[in-house]
């Protein structure tokens, strides 16, 4: 039985299409630098807010009309949703998802209930992946919902606490390896503080580094070998997390020696409410070879919690998409809609609506990125604004061959510096609308 | 001549003196924890906004009216400038002070004649410091208002510039050492970017690693063996500075191997347009081994720019001197003014008001500070909080002596984890307010 | 049987107790300016937070655990909560409560079931309040959790949501003058837009208007004759509330011709997340006479949500109280905790906890504000300042009583302006905090 | 001699056209709703940023390279530059400019010789309009940046200030009227204040009306019918502005009965700062007709400072005109660049690619605009949104002829409202992209 039944295969129909359940610019075959549209963007849904989310916030309950939903937190309802989950994956024509051990299935009265479970819904998903080709571009831990968690689960002060999440970890990773996932990502939920007066951060963040080591063994014993991502986010739901933000888990990361084993899962709301651009934060992270994958939503600039709303601006998206494809493009990560339609679009259609908008704005901002780099409309100005360090007294500051005598004796010499560019930002800024005019 | 004929010593009278001219709080030569007050808290005042501050702003021209001023440039204002200011510090009591290479001494027509007038001044600089005894906290260059960095200092895209910043620190460190300066120290005024259209994060970050080992060779080579400090900045006046904050320093601090000879100098203001608290930034670094010193200023947490205003707020030196306190107080490092009196607030006694209220404020919050540790009125409660990681599975956990396997075996028999403890964090703001009360 | 059977009546023990379960400041019957702190203070418990909060967060369920709950939604659990809450209320010694229609009671099916198991539950409280002496500072109507209000309450776009609203603001104005309720407060809970495509904003505020006027005709016809207000709040739960900040809330009571009926409620966390600070809001309210009310709490600074942290910070509740001690006090209003204990502060003795230090904070606060106004430490300096419009041309001005040309006159007459004077910030923090180190 | 000797009138070539010194958009005599291009966006240059912006920044001195200037404050320097600024607006195509009296004269030593030296520009700015046919789209005074207004202008606390501010308001409104100026615009610069400590915002406020009375009263005398202007800015270069939006401005207007006389300008950088959205603020002051005249340009929305950038966001520009549209479009307003180039753009030539981009993305943000509408693509959606208001228990509460008595008799038949339609706003979101792509 069709949970969406008045719903077909969303099909791609072209920029000029007014149909609002089509694509009118993702179109999977479509190859751009030489590789389908499909491999660049390897789209991928997530459970949480898509097959989970009520709609509820702090001043409300949820409002979601999900005519499957049964109102029972059974593993028959689990299994049940995962089946719907699939049709609307393929309808929409998305190859990947992603979910946290707790979307999925149902918390039993003890952890062995628990993951059997789990066990039982899993098997229901590697069924729907094997009918559809759908994959896994991810599983994670929901570590910070249940209230065992309220102190943290890797930083709880709780050592019990700790000891739970890493049987959840353990039990996640199986679980991911399993169903063929391609990365396995850590969101610090709760990994944070809300106070200092009440924390030890350093013990915490040691806890924080064992715990990390320890996966990363387990993982190699069971032959589970996708990389491990952090999630970035700088607050909410503590007061400050840890991850705040790249600087902070790629600093974490060489601090304890994980950074052969993990790199980051960047999310465009994190990096704004972290004070950063998503651009900047690709753009730092990818110059330390650190981009794993993205979250791709968006934030409301002017409000200061974490909104994940569906992407449409395409400022936004050819910014990413240049910087992804700056740095080499997704390998194993995805373009992964960690967004959730607003509570006020309640009906089952809106999920459509708003994944097809996200997907095509997606869409477009890579034909953009593309043609942008096909001109070298900004490269060749960057090549030429550092020219002068690919000879001379540049290319031995670059390279590390001269000293603070030696600029000094040059300088002196010279008396001043030869004259700057200008940065001419705003007609770059001019040459950027034109790409989006034209694609 | 003096500047302040009608200002003498400022001397301590006590928490009932009304005399807005006269230190409450601040009591040199009082002990507290087997240190004196001077000792913890090594204040200093900075040269650029009390002695070159002219109250401009973007709206504006100066308001300052500052009578020892002749309106001139000259090397002989400058050196008049000098004396004013050690009469300001001596009369004020502060052991220390900082600059910058140009608030002491202006620019000539090339790199020559701007060393040379660097000399003249700082050969005053030297008598009044034998004269008085004040000693310099730090020095460090100005690598941000001449126009030749607007692209930056060492990570500008013109290699000229970055050969004569080279050169510039050179002199300065020279000077620092000179002067017997404790620290020497960065602050990346135009080190980031306005734009990421016409900007190579890589290049820039890797020019600024080479600028710094730089710095780090020629300070072994003059003997300067003061450590180097970073000053984190997230935003102003670039729209994105690459020492954003503690966590981005560090992690580049570690990308280059700098962490032998760098610590950090932590702004309040600095910490809060980051997004954090300066008790975080503070506790963060300090975790880290990474605190060198601090500007003592606050922003105000409405206004989106550095005010660098006084810091007066009980909460905000109470919280400093309790984390410098517990990271071993301060050794190089000082309590340095860097703030500004209001562009109102424009006569020459206003700075001694200013000053007056920042040091009171943190003699006020070491006491505060001293109180809550003589109690371990908060160390208890964090010890007992972290208890279950002192032994058993907590302890394996800390100690990195498990791994998720055993971590599960444990958990599927005890099925669910110990209850949680509540975090208290009304109760403990409760019982800090205790102590704000009883000093 | 009691619900708190371990605590007694919170007493007054002052500031040298350690008592964490003592008042060190809130002395009910100590007299300042003339009046006791109860009669100044009028603090009031929300029911809400305080009895209906479970520490749920967007990231996880309640925590907090509350053994009177029997865990249903029936009439019986919310009498016998009620019952619970008049105890806490009395051992705390707050002599006002208030209260949202849905916080008291279940709703039923339907409209009149609805009414009718708030009937059952008022006749309780107003046997509570009998028995103790407790009253009810206002009451309100939560229009905002149902799913119905998902677009809106009287700004909704479906005209049967307003017409609902309507009705349950008749109940709750009934309900409100039953157990003489001293205000009635609107807080525009989804009052405001999520999204500007889909909105008519002067259609939405016509309503708004229609809406209160009814509510000002119903008032009368009934008899309740305190006065209505208006909670300010700028964002969350929508992405912009009309009520954003007392400017706007005025602005509207003008526009709408309701200023006769309508103050403001003003809560700190809501005039922070609008750009004011508490201060502020209460200074430019007051200077329209505007106040009703307070909200006490706190947010985050740091924060960009509502957090609702109880109150602490000594700057904060002592501004507070200067500015409702200058425009003559609380009258019908209150100080209400519309506070929060944290989510890991999930004990019932927490409650206690952040109650008193709420209250504390306040005593001290009014007290710093009593001993700044006795020695009219800032006011004698504001009336000097403004000294130039008490005579001659200032004078002129302030009395509408001169002309362009006669200003222009006096000044070409005159050629510059006298000098101005130091605005003196920095001197007068230090003022302030005289009065924070000696109460 | 010109300026710009490399530089002709900038033509229109068209989407297609890569000549950065092109329009590609804008195309003055294109008619779009029955009007041109011309007279919907009536374009404007200001005069401060473009002609008297020198790059400095508080870091920094100016970098601006503007070979045009002798390097002096005198009279024939000024009017040289007056000739120099026609020169650009015309090459550019601009019809109309704005300024405020110190931008384009210099004080003099006493007020008197400042209007001399004011009347002597002015005579060349007449003589180059009538050249040029480029007209005065407002004028206002400058009360900001002389020190004398370092307290406020208008609310300053010296009574001579205000005399000196209204008597440059009586010049300022003749010079407007003798240039044919179509607004009058008061930004209220330094009105606001920096610490509430030392001022009295009743007494403040009070003044400020009293001032627009005046100015009221002597447009009337001397015939200048333009309407006057507002502007709102939240904050900066005070800590808090009076005007600190839309709603703070119209209840400032209502309160002191000045509605008749006085509109708003209202500028996207200043709406940001506030807390609002550009599209928030013009919907806002639009359903209460007080919009006049828009400052366009764009801030950073990661920066908390009013960094007034050049408009390119195809977004911000057409939800801007979707807005003036809706409200019967720009009559005596225009679309005012209150921008400025980056410190780093610092040649001539870059204040075209600057201005050249803006009017582009104006264009095209008028088209897509216009297209919106043709479709009525969201007009259609609101007005089925509200339907229920047209008819029934909706329109008796539209129209004020209802009760909540009514109102809950009908409620209490129906039991439960009707069920809510979605919001829809992902689908809404995907229709404003369609447009983006099609213009
Ligand atoms: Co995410
Ligand atoms: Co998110
Ligand atoms: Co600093
Ligand atoms: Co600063
Ligand atoms: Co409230
Ligand atoms: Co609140
Ligand atoms: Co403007
Ligand atoms: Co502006």
């Amino acid at each position: 039985m069709s949970a969406f039944p008045e719903i077909g295969k969303i099909a791609y129909e072209g920029p000029e299409s007014d149909n609002p359940l089509a694509f009118r610019w993702y179109n999977p075959d479509e190859v751009v630098e030489g590789k389908t549209m499909k491999d660049h963007l390897r789209f991928s849904v997530v459970y949480w807010h898509t097959f989970r989310g009520t709609g509820s916030d702090p001043f409300g309950p949820g409002t979601a009309v999900r005519p499957w939903e049964d109102g029972t937190d059974s593993v028959e309802n689990a299994c049940n949703r995962a089946r719907v989950a699939f049709e609307f994956i393929e309808k929409l024509g998305a190859p990947f998802y992603a979910f946290h051990d707790r979307d999925i299935a149902p918390e039993g009265a003890n952890l062995a209930e628990t993951n059997s479970n789990l066990d039982a819904v899993v098997a229901v998903l590697k069924e729907e992946q094997q009918r559809t080709g759908i994959k896994l571009l991810w599983g994670t831990a929901n570590m910070f919902s249940n209230p065992r968690f309220m102190h943290g689960a890797a930083t709880s002060c709780n050592a019990d606490v700790v000891a739970y999440a890493g049987a959840q970890v353990k039990k996640a990773l199986e679980v991911t390896k399993e169903l063929g996932g391609e990365n396995y990502v850590f969101w610090g939920g709760r990994e944070g503080y809300q106070n200092l007066y009440n924390t030890d951060i350093r013990r915490e963040l040691d806890h924080l580094g064992s715990f990390f080591h320890m996966a990363v063994d387990y993982a190699k014993e069971i032959g589970f070998d996708g990389p491990f991502l952090i999630e970035p986010k700088p607050k909410e739901p503590t007061k400050h997390q840890y991850d705040s933000d790249a600087a902070a888990c790629i600093n974490f990361l060489r601090a304890y020696e994980l950074t052969d084993h993990f790199k980051l899962n960047i999310e465009t709301n994190h990096a704004t409410l972290a004070g950063h651009s998503m651009m900047h934060e690709l753009d730092y992270a990818g110059a330390q070879d650190m981009i794993g994958s993205i979250d791709a939503n968006t934030g409301d600039m002017l409000l200061g919690w974490d909104t994940d709303q569906f992407p449409t601006d395409y400022y936004l998206t050819s910014q990413t998409m240049l910087m992804l494809l700056k740095y080499g493009g997704l390998t194993t990560g995805g373009v992964n809609f960690d967004a959730k339609v607003r509570r006020e679009s309640f009906e089952p259609i809106d999920l459509f609506y708003a994944h097809i908008g996200g997907m095509d704005a997606f869409a477009r901002g890579l034909k953009i990125a593309a043609a942008i780099r096909a001109d070298k409309a900004l490269e060749n100005f960057v090549s030429e604004r550092y020219a002068s360090f690919d000879s001379g007294i540049g290319q031995k500051i670059e390279q590390g061959k001269t000293s603070l005598k030696e600029l000094e004796a040059y300088m002196l010499e010279k008396g001043e510096a030869d004259a700057n560019q200008s940065g001419r930002q705003e007609m770059l800024e001019n040459v950027f609308n034109r790409y989006i005019d034209r694609v």
